[in-house]
């Protein structure tokens, strides 16, 4: 698949040069990995964002303290804990850093620090302290390891990477993620790690970053809780050779296009693995007046559990979808609203002009019983558009929430 | 049970002077009943307020014209079909208020309309033409069959009544309410009806129900989607002979106490009655700076779909609690805030100033076991407060909002 200069290869955090990564298991969780590190073997431009829940874990304070030079050169991230409302947090999480100082060299304010698991159980730093030797023996050139320890009740592994080619040389960018879900069901936490070669300066990083999350990690849902520990960070190393990116030209274009499909590729795969979910649900929003009113409504169909709900017993309920419309908070005008439901199998339109037209139950049922459906929404006011992305709502949903922690 | 000079009573729409009610299966459902009417002996005062959904039900254009002058005489509701989306849809509500005009002899524009049902689907006026001498027919003191007439997937009768002192006059008012399912379910869809013999003005009456909405209605969610049809109407046709309530003096804060009263236990009954619901879940904020924020606060926690799907697991699950309180968009300080859980059988405080405290899972377990639970959250930065009103989401709320319409 070639998207412009845009290339999909194998890989996750290690495609680029000069990334290594690693995974162990220290015994914050019963069996599976739950520590995981990833090493640049330069300092790297850095740039990271974070949930806007008021409630935020530990490791985001001490990461925004450690990224606010717009370097940094490790990450260590633990699951099985969140970190998050916790007396001594802060303080824990800053000695997860320096574990990683001692046993690197990297300076501790040279690390970012993520934590994903129950929100309010003390973390100790000892299994961490302990595992720190076989975490760094651990490093290698694949994060095989390494996004097991990320990972929690992620059914599949989330990981993407491309190769494109700015001033003449090849340049690499890759990423892994976890959503949404904990041995322990708790938050839907969305944690991303994406590195390239890329030389580029912290303050076009930055930007790169915030433009791209406005129409990619904020544009899914899951179950409309937003974690208190999200985090989303990029580290770019500049091993790749190119001149550094510190201009918005055609380089920096490039540098967001390849972003942008790493980041839109995490985003559906994050979806289609919600907690209990069955199927990837992508609303496109068409024909919007403003970017943002296409944007507000996209997620308000997303959001809806009575659509969500429809489109796990593929039920073409589309009066739902025209009912979430209403409520998103966009001024729209109803009369004018288009409606379609696509997948692999077809398409089949079910509103025309705000009002219900004949349609064949039996043709819209089969295309909803795919695995990824698209709900395609057009205002006709305008020409802006946004896409978001969500997923059914299952009794798998309410069994993994519903359970005891204990 | 007696509040001030509130006092609980037998009954609903019927139980003040002058209100009949009937109810008839008429065709529009395969067997229940489908069709209501409450009419008044004298044309009452009246106030609505509706959905703020932007995709509206027909019958709410028609109401709020009807009742624009500040009076009504009956109400006319069917189930089984939202008259939502339909191109001829106004015209049909219309039709509807037409036909009880030419049976009683009511002008068509003093009757409120309202429906509920799958959105979309094309509603003719001829089972309800056909059904219209016989719904006249089974007028009387009772709503046992009114009540049935607009329920959907309810599994409970939800009505209450009151009586008063106003002027020295015995003074009664009672209601009805549906919500939230339907046979096909489809939209949770909440209608209330209430009636009421004290002489009030229509602007003070209008009055009243607003303000006494914003802290029942509005603080109620079973799935947070808004309904297309939602609604809520009182007639109060005058017949207790007190002077009539022209002032915001003492007898209105006594009609505003009882319609607050009839208001708030028709909004419990609603939420606990929630489509799969097995619980009654009440958030009470307390020492919130404003009473918007503490409103914030409660609704976001009662919305949250964790929150609620630990509740159904009987889970204490503390830190969903804080986690919703964090995107809630209220300005709060995390490091104040104190959370408990209660029901009938106990109390157990689970967070301290923003942190876990050590607490008895076990007691908690057998505290979140009961039917009705409270989660108790004090800010601790003011003196406001608010309380909103939800349910547990369940397997039973994805069956029944997941099954396939026809």
């Amino acid at each position: 698949m070639k998207m412009n200069n845009i290339e999909m290869i194998e890989g996750g955090v290690c495609a680029a040069k000069g990334f290594k990564a690693s995974g162990i298991h220290c015994g914050l969780k019963k069996v599976k990995n739950d520590l995981a590190l990833i090493i640049s073997e330069e300092r790297a431009a850095a740039a990271c964002v974070y949930t806007q829940n008021k409630v935020k874990g530990a490791p985001i304070t001490v990461t925004r303290d450690h990224v606010s030079d717009g370097y940094a050169t490790a990450v260590i991230c633990n699951s099985g804990n969140a970190n998050t409302c916790n007396e001594n947090g802060v303080e824990i999480a800053e000695e997860m850093c320096e574990l990683v100082s001692k046993h690197t060299g990297i300076p501790a304010n040279d690390v970012i620090v993520a934590s994903t698991g129950v929100i309010g159980k003390p973390l100790y730093i000892e299994p961490i302290e302990n595992g720190m030797t076989s975490l760094i023996e651990n490093l290698k050139d694949s994060d095989e390891d390494c996004i097991k320890g990320i990972m929690t009740t992620d059914t599949v592994e989330k990981r993407v990477a491309v190769s494109f080619e700015i001033d003449g040389k090849i340049c690499r960018m890759g990423g892994i993620a976890k959503g949404s879900g904990m041995i322990h069901p708790n938050m839907a936490t969305m944690l991303v790690f994406i590195t390239t070669d890329v030389c580029i300066h912290p303050s076009k990083l930055r930007k790169a970053l915030s433009a791209n999350v406005e129409s990619t990690f904020n544009m899914i849902s899951v179950d409309g809780d937003t974690s208190t520990n999200d985090m989303v960070s990029v580290l770019a190393n500049g091993l790749a050779g190119n001149d550094i990116i510190n201009a918005e030209n055609s380089d920096y274009e490039t540098f967001c296009e390849a972003l942008n499909t790493v980041m839109t590729y995490l985003c559906r795969a994050i979806a289609k693995d919600g907690e209990g979910a069955t199927k990837l649900l992508e609303c496109r929003v068409f024909g919007a007046s403003s970017i943002e009113i296409a944007r507000k409504c996209a997620k308000s169909v997303i959001c809806s559990n009575l659509v969500k709900a429809a489109m796990f017993g593929a039920d073409a309920n589309w009066g739902r979808v025209l009912c979430a419309l209403g409520y998103s908070g966009a001024n729209i005008d109803v009369g004018k609203i288009d409606v379609a439901f696509m997948s692999s199998k077809g398409m089949v339109k079910v509103c025309e002009k705000g009002s219900g037209i004949n349609f064949s139950e039996e043709i819209a049922k089969l295309i909803l019983s795919e695995d990824e459906i698209i709900i395609d929404v057009c205002l006709n006011v305008g020409y802006c558009e946004a896409t978001a992305w969500g997923c059914d709502l299952t009794y798998d949903y309410v069994k993994i929430n519903g359970d005891y922690r204990t």
